[in-house]
């Protein structure tokens, strides 16, 4: 298998998975290491699983630098699952929370919130259809919440925090879903991080969780067991059966990851693939970015042309030419090209030569 | 790939799957059918995936005949999570529920319904270790229950239901984890049925949830939006991103399924794959079945020697000849042969051959 054989997919999520690590899931399908049957077929008790497992949470512990104070949990549902589960298992301390709404995700998680205590905005970026993230001094942390919830990176918009916010003794939340592994994090920073798989860590199917130990055991009593942080943590996210096949996934994936030069490694490719399509934005005279230039994500580039038509346009001739899913969300309209850490830049060169062309072939 | 080069699997779940369908799957791993990617990276609004995932839910209403009153629903969070979910979507309308306690699975149900309602037991097989299934009469259902709750297999004590309770007009919801689609249900007669997939339909990470129409929407108010079953019938289960591959995979199962004949050719199967070792078990002056006989599970084989010792003997000697995952759960002890769709007859065939050997070498 070659690239040849395969489209460059630009997927906001599920997206693109590095080509080795679908080649080793492939060839290792009916018989994993010769142990005479497929992963997706392991007791998740048994010690060939348990192996996979446990490597795959050492392998993220320290590709993240994870502190001992934080433990790592699989939980499924994905993110938004998450949404309920972080104020169920959180907000109760002080019965409220702060949320700064900078996007499609965080206005989700914040209406969620509000099922289960008195919810504050401590910063919108609504006034200006989410093109830019506050700075800090615009936002407002009480005193008394239970912890302070953000989006680091707004998919749908294409923005992402470039700081981390400052909360004083308030913990801090983050869905880190659509950049997590490709920016260094200061881990001990937070008090929950938790992100989807399906962006840029394997399959759709499970959500990484990372918390605070401290933060854990005061779950609100008509929690889901397993939605309950303490009860994942005592029994090492096997309260039941874990999604076992896309946590394996995942480790491939980490795996691939730590050859590319960990997260540090994937920092630098990342700015790059993204300055490639924003200095292409910068000199069109026919695409136009959404983000603001400060906020810009280095993981999901939106943009659009004057007219609707002309985006179809786009984004069938692009489709035509290998490069797929480039149609912006419906809340926001025009194209977006997600460009997560499997995406090679091989696959951003391309795009930016086929917009070039489209540009100057539409004059 | 034969199946020389694999070991039987009696796993209770996640459990052997059939051959073919890891075959296809590690062929379609890089590039599904030359559209250029894995279903591991589309989108699930992507028309490539929603044909995948439209094709398995009709293959699963055609196979189980499942009525236009019912729809099918795909939730992560396996059936621990339903748990949870089928009293906070169901148990508003009285505030009542009444549950059969009849193993451990069933147990935990009840314990977790009781942070959402007044729970009665409808009927326990307690008193005799959960070794048979109690009967019609033995069954008090409250006039007032919300609705009527039973697993049809329990997978730890090697015992299934044979028959549908009669509840009037108090809806049925039935765990089918352990013996979906290995008998033909008449699915009117329920108000909900799910399972987890890892056992008879496909990888862990999904559960299958049907669902009467009508008894959706009314969710206690703090039900997390994911475990909302109107939520999840308005979006068709995909409010969020759903476990896309595993319901791939579950597609690939349920096609494989139809080829052996659908659910009447599984049931005849696995019959006939359960008598061997029942048959092998009364021979026999070494092995005692833990079920009694008329409760018997025809996806779980349950049984010992006189001695844990010799259990272990078993278990190890059974191993190294390629039977793997016989050792029983903790709670029962001894031995246990999961023997679910996808075990070959000729691994049941084999593992009875090995039994007696076993016991012959040991007198």
């Amino acid at each position: 298998m070659s690239q040849a054989d395969r489209i460059y997919n630009f997927s906001a999520g599920p997206s693109v998975l590095p080509l080795p690590v679908l080649e080793q899931a492939a060839a290792e399908m009916t018989n994993y290491r010769g142990c005479g049957m497929s992963v997706t077929e392991m007791s998740h008790r048994s010690k060939v699983y348990i192996d996979i497992f446990e490597e795959t949470k050492s392998d993220l512990k320290r590709l993240m630098k994870i502190p001992d104070t934080h433990e790592v949990l699989f939980i499924q549902g994905g993110a938004t699952l998450q949404f309920s589960a972080v104020p169920m298992n959180l907000i109760g301390k002080t019965g409220k929370a702060d949320y700064a709404v900078t996007g499609n995700f965080s206005d989700l998680a914040m209406k969620e919130a509000k099922k289960y205590g008195e919810i504050s905005i401590a910063c919108s970026s609504e006034d200006r259809n989410h093109m830019y993230i506050p700075s800090q001094k615009d936002i407002r942390v009480s005193d008394d919440a239970s912890y302070f919830y953000y989006c680091s990176n707004n998919t749908i918009y294409g923005t992402e925090w470039k700081y981390t916010p400052e909360t004083g003794d308030v913990p801090i939340v983050c869905d880190m879903s659509s950049n997590i592994l490709s920016v260094p994090v200061d881990v001990s920073k937070f008090g929950v991080i938790f992100a989807g798989a399906q962006k840029n860590m394997g399959p759709a199917g499970v959500a990484v969780v990372i918390i605070d130990k401290a933060l854990a055991g005061s779950e609100l009593a008509f929690t889901p067991k397993l939605l309950s942080y303490q009860v994942m943590i005592d029994s090492d996210s096997m309260h039941n059966t874990p999604p076992c096949y896309t946590i394996y996934m995942l480790g491939l994936v980490l795996k691939w990851l730590d050859k590319q030069g960990g997260v540090e490694g994937m920092e630098k490719i990342k700015s790059e693939k993204a300055q490639i399509l924003y200095d292409m934005l910068d000199d069109s005279k026919m695409f136009i970015g959404h983000a603001d230039k400060a906020a810009r994500s280095d993981m999901n580039i939106t943009f659009r042309t004057k007219s609707e038509e002309l985006d179809a346009k786009f984004v069938k001739e692009a489709t035509n030419a290998g490069f797929d899913n480039l149609k912006g969300h419906r809340i926001v309209g025009g194209m977006r090209a997600s460009i997560y850490n499997a995406m090679p830049i091989e696959g951003v060169q391309a795009l930016a030569k086929f917009m070039r062309e489209f540009e100057a072939n539409s004059i």
